[in-house]
């Protein structure tokens, strides 16, 4: 189906009468290969080693997504039904940020209407410890630009008698933030939803070595907003981070220059109930609020917008998959959250009205994006049975 | 004079016994000539329009060098002496920060040696407001570099849990300055000598439009520490100005990373009695004590140190200057400053022990390092006449 961009596909079977109908998400567009020479074997020839399949792909998406086919064609096989409803919706541009996806979900919501979304994009927390999404934090973007003087000036000759526009924007950009990592623009906190004692506890059962993230970063010392544990922070509070800064001079040694013009890009991670309006206006107001007099302040929203997002730990499809989960691992999964944004997942939400059951079985060491990336063919095969499982469950107990 | 880079010019007429002698100051060496398009008339051919020679190098620095030349020639055909004892004393390498000539003055002090330096490379306040040059500032370079993790990171991921370096970065230039423009380094001000009540007179009766000046360099409010008028400060004030900063992304839109490295560049300009050395000691000891946890913050000196350099008003050769300067205009000159940093002027003093008069005849407009420079032929006139008064004053009265 055509959206503008890339297609999307859609395929279903609805003959479950009486049944869940479930809305089975994935991508099959991926990230360029380059750089070629750092693969192993060719990119787009799926070689098996060691039990694992290399390709680009192999785990993000292509991999992932073929499990609910695969699995779909084996019981219309060797059942000839399905113990659900199914709609496949596959897209072509999640990893360029799904521009389309948001009209073309809004226009198609008849047909896409279902009781759950379920995503075959995303991993498992590890090789032998299932888990279950729960949250991920929206997104907002904006770009601060700072103008003073009409020209760069002779730093000698001018410095010292007007607003230098670097100073102005270095204090305007500490003022958002206390020196212990607290964000203090008025309101950015202000719809934070507290995380219970249940939040808490479900993120402090989850297996976190902090040295070992630590030293695999190559720092010394973790940091951020007091009170709150590295993965609460990671997870489940708002962040708000400066992803580049320019002005004046940039190359070797020295230029006594007065500059003229300075530039922030600034992202905030959002969390429930936090939005990217809401967010835009308090970061807007706190610039106009704190702007050093003497230069011109301007602040742009940048695209990219995405919500915030929390799955109830209690949801039905979440206690489906956990004794899903339990069965294929032998432990139960544990419940995380991601500090990324996934604006598919809030999309479905806001526009079907359905949660996102995450259920795939990638890992975060498999390469995605990189060279050699891989799948292991044993969660390939897990995945079939999960997928399975994961059906007939649904088909026999509900949602 | 071989000095390793361009040569220096050296000529002397030591024959008036008796009588002070001078070490007479010019540069042979010119900025480039681009942009060509914008040239009236080609750079180095000079031509004369409504009283003014457009050429590069017109005004800064041959036209007030040749001043000097003509007059000793002048002397010599018509009397065939000179009331003083002359060195000539040409460098080449005037535009590039003059590298070899710190070593070369320290090697032919003998040579070099005199009563007083005159330099012909400057100005006058105005076309009819003849000017001292009593103070210029000094100089001094450094570049912050903050390292964070080893390599780029996703800011949803990891946002939140380690330390930023543009913020790391942001908090500590923003601790080096007041909200008001004062300098907050620890011992800073320390070394300066506090304005008198006469040097703040004296830059009082400098015809000053502050109003005029902001409206030419587009801004609306003059900005600084507090307690001095703008000419103070820039005259007479030290400074900090950040002269340009990097880091993450820079690009259209939105990257969302949390970037690993960051950097700034710092001039200080300087005044009596501060020097380089201990104002980088001062800085560098400051980013010590207040670089933010998490990261690593490195700081490295950058060439271009300059002393700061006073001649006091009241100076015998001042006051000479000062009654030729008010025969030629028919009004006594202003004691002006200069925030830039010429390093010739306090290397004479360092190393020949001798105060630079500034007897040189440009103006401000005359578009000296862009195109259609140009030197007025009344001022090549009228320095002429000046250079052959003073050299009479000088021989009758000494210095």
């Amino acid at each position: 189906m055509a959206t503008g961009g890339h297609p999307v596909v859609y395929g279903d079977w609805l003959h479950a009468t009486g049944k869940p109908t479930l809305l089975i998400y994935g991508h099959f567009d991926v990230q360029p290969a380059d750089p070629l020479a750092l693969w192993t074997s060719p990119p787009f020839e799926p070689a098996v080693r060691d039990g694992r399949v290399y390709a680009r792909g192999a785990g993000d998406d292509k991999g992932n997504m073929l499990i609910p086919i695969l699995v779909a064609e084996a019981f219309l096989a060797t059942r000839g039904s399905l113990p659900v409803n199914l709609k496949f919706f596959f897209e072509g541009q999640e990893e360029i940020g799904s521009p389309q996806l948001a009209p073309f979900v809004a226009e198609h919501k008849a047909l896409l209407a279902c009781d759950l979304a379920v995503s075959a994009d995303g991993t498992q927390y590890g090789e032998n410890q299932p888990s279950l999404l729960v949250g991920l934090k929206g997104l907002v973007a904006l770009q601060i630009d700072v103008q003073g003087a009409a020209t760069d000036l002779h730093s000698g000759v001018y410095g010292g008698t007007i607003q230098n526009p670097i100073h102005a924007l270095v204090r305007l950009l500490d003022s958002m933030r206390a020196p212990d990592g607290r964000i203090t623009v008025a309101g950015f906190y202000d719809d934070v939803v507290p995380l219970s004692a249940e939040d808490r506890a479900r993120i402090a059962a989850v297996p976190f070595d902090e040295a070992a993230y630590l030293a695999g970063l190559g720092v010394d010392a973790a940091f951020g907003e007091p009170g709150y544990t590295t993965l609460e922070r990671a997870w489940a509070r708002p962040t708000l981070e400066i992803n580049g800064i320019w002005g004046g001079f940039q190359g070797e040694g020295v230029k006594t220059v007065l500059p003229n013009q300075t530039h922030a890009k600034i992202t905030c991670r959002l969390v429930p109930n936090q939005t990217p309006d809401r967010i835009y206006e308090a970061l807007a107001a706190h610039v106009a609020a704190h702007a050093p007099v003497g230069v011109r302040v301007a602040v742009t929203r940048l695209p990219g917008s995405s919500d915030p997002y929390l799955m109830p730990a209690d949801h039905p499809a979440n206690r489906v998959a956990a004794d899903v989960l339990t069965e294929l691992y032998g432990v139960p999964p544990v419940f995380v959250r991601m500090g990324g944004s996934v604006p598919v997942v809030p999309l479905f939400l806001r526009e079907l009205g359905v949660y996102t059951l995450s259920f795939a079985f990638a890992l975060e060491d498999e390469k995605h994006h990189a060279p050699d990336e891989f799948f292991r063919l044993a969660s390939f095969e897990r995945g079939q049975r999960g997928y399975g499982l994961l059906w007939e469950r649904f088909g026999s107990a509900g949602i």
